[in-house]
């Protein structure tokens, strides 16, 4: 069911402060910017073999990324395990037992249908699938 | 430099009952199962695509996963990033700015050749180099 790390999530306070540590610190070739308004984020993210890291700061103080840093602070905040089809992920996942967030998958970055799943299922772990 | 997300951990409270949530949710067929004295965990592991998903329990309430724990509680840990080389890479964040905790690595399971990195460098994350 899942096929790789399809990505991670670091939540940081300043992002360009950020990508100039990770750049220099890794000897990034590129980065990809975006924003996620729907979330609540400025993003930049870099590849790692098959996988994204993805820097996020929060410009919504609302959102739940915003809320996850007030609380926890900066440092990793989400893992996303690439999954063939959100749909038959979800279907399993209910009939194992349950750990499905919401009803239905939303769009991320790049348009990504990301699929939400509930930490108190996975020992406090933010985990979500995304169908590639 | 980074060749790959190597793996990442999830600290657990209880690895038997994470082993078996993530079992189900996921239709995982195979977790390897290793404990690591030096840093006080037992750990239970399974593949994602070229990474390790790697659930840590601390058996000593010293070490700095159990403290990290009572710290930040369950959840994303640690981020390894492979690399090809632990010494040209300490070599060039140190010539970059600086980053790396230890002077030298130690090894984490099965015997890779890790390195610490310093979180106040990136952000709050807690990161890693693994030499593949």
């Amino acid at each position: 069911m899942i096929t790789k790390v399809h990505h991670i999530n670091i939540l940081v306070r300043d992002l360009q402060l950020a990508v100039s540590r990770y750049q220099a610190a890794f000897a990034i070739e590129h980065f990809e910017y975006g924003d996620l308004p729907e979330r609540g984020v400025k993003t930049a993210r870099f590849r790692a073999g098959e996988s994204w890291i993805v820097l996020l700061e929060p410009i919504d103080a609302e959102g739940v990324p915003a809320r996850h840093l007030a609380e926890h602070g900066e440092g990793l905040f989400l893992l996303s395990l690439g999954v063939d089809s959100i749909d038959k992920s979800r279907s399993h996942i209910d009939s194992s037992g349950g750990g499905v967030i919401d009803a239905s998958e939303r769009l991320g970055l790049e348009g990504w249908k990301v699929l939400d799943l509930d930490p108190n299922t996975f020992s406090g772990a933010v985990l979500q699938l995304t169908e590639d």
